[in-house]
């Protein structure tokens, strides 16, 4: 099912990389060029089948007919206004940025065929090297469209995620953003700090616990100090809740009160117990 | 390579019945008793094959030539009393707690060939349901014996966790429990607080870092509640340095500061890369 002629990724790493393969191989695109700074990460994804050409050059991005920024927030916002200039107006662009309140209002102003949206997929491994075509399978992907969204735009956007494997759910960018906090900003947070927290002699004794718990604490540094700072006030709205049960459990420790603590951790078990 | 002639599980849970399945896979003993309070648990762990015979009678514990106690902390302390009355001052007593110190020193005082150990292993999911001979393959189990330990106790306990598949590592109770602290109870009192801290509508949009972040919070609140109190004074140093790390998180946050935000996560990341 082709969807594109020529689609263009900016970002050719873990997500941005592992959408090209997923493109190439649903051929769902003639063409899929990568742009990236790095020659060595345009050589790989080349040569891995992400990409039909890779550049460095920007202007490689005109004529397309999709364009997909897939690099950290603040790179986005900037490349944005470069690109701006280089795409037609009829260029469909979307991105895949794990907060959309901002990218979705400075985009919408730059690109008239504007959609956002954010698949809760990915590994905590950053990178081409850890591209693979299937990460969107059975997961969301969320598509925050605002009022004045093209309609062509938002369908053909809902196709490709849907051609990927993905389900498809559509909010406000804001709402995203409040569940995002939640749900994959927090736990982030906290598995940074979580590691930070074990003495290094101790790293021999590391059983699954701690590695589960702090599995994500691998992840791009840069890439989520953006994150985090680009979704400021939910992010501190939910690391303040985590905070609060993290003092309840230490009173409860503090005072010895079993009853007290097996309450707390009930009520976590009974919710955890709904996800799979 | 037989070891022992008579072992007696007392807690034919997750622990006690993987021990039995792999006592009994490995030929380690004659016999296989099990002692629990639940009719269902000692059928099913009869059905699997971790135990012979499946008893609710602690009188069965006499003559037998390993004790292993695989029941939460403070059970494990008021059933000893009991079961001290009951086999002979030749019997090797084990456990599998997850504190040493008050067992240690409760237990020594109870049975003279006494040796405390605790194996890193285990899922998040308990029970004889879950239960599986290879769990402690490739794992750490931490023997914890004092001065006056039982030489002949010491070696046959070593023994046993060598030919369950363990790497064991000696060190005193208190070391055992600064260092399962940081790297056990710390990571499940996180990921308690941090699942209770997610709104029940955002679940479904749950992906792999919540998951992967959350999963023992599925664990036994009761069993986990007596091991957060009969190690109380590390845990609260423990989740004391966790709540600094992340104050550092949140200010670097609430002050946009993008640098020491990308330095704490960085100093993680680092740290995370060290465990496999």
């Amino acid at each position: 099912m082709r969807l594109f002629k020529k689609v263009v990724i900016v970002g050719t790493g873990l997500i941005g990389g592992s959408m090209g393969l997923a493109i190439k191989k649903n051929r769902l695109a003639d063409t899929v060029i990568g742009i990236s700074r790095r020659k060595s990460t345009l050589s790989l994804a080349r040569k891995i089948g992400a990409i039909d050409i890779g550049t460095r050059d920007f202007n490689a991005a005109a004529g397309a007919d999709l364009l997909i920024l897939a690099v950290p927030v603040n790179t986005l916002i900037e490349l944005s206004k470069k690109l701006a200039k280089i795409v037609g107006l009829d260029c469909i662009v979307t991105d895949v940025g794990s907060t959309k309140e901002k990218i979705v209002e400075k985009l919408n102003k730059l690109f008239p065929m504007f959609v956002g949206a954010h698949p809760l997929a990915g590994l905590e491994k950053p990178g081409i090297a850890n591209a693979c075509p299937h990460i969107f399978k059975n997961t969301i992907c969320i598509i925050t469209p605002v009022k004045f969204s093209n309609k062509k735009s938002l369908c053909k956007i809902t196709a490709l995620w849907k051609a990927l494997g993905s389900k498809v759910i559509f909010m406000t960018a804001a709402e995203h953003d409040r569940i995002a906090a939640a749900v994959s900003h927090l736990p982030h947070a906290a598995a940074f700090a979580l590691i930070g927290s074990v003495p290094a002699k101790y790293l021999k004794f590391a059983a699954s616990g701690l590695k589960d718990t702090t599995r994500v604490a691998a992840s791009d540094p840069e890439l989520w100090s953006q994150v985090f700072l680009s979704n400021k006030k939910n992010v501190l709205r939910s690391l303040g809740t985590f905070e609060k049960n993290i003092a309840k459990i230490k009173s409860a420790v503090r005072r010895e009160d079993c009853a007290a603590l097996i309450s707390i951790l009930n009520r976590s078990q009974q919710i955890r117990e709904k996800i799979a």
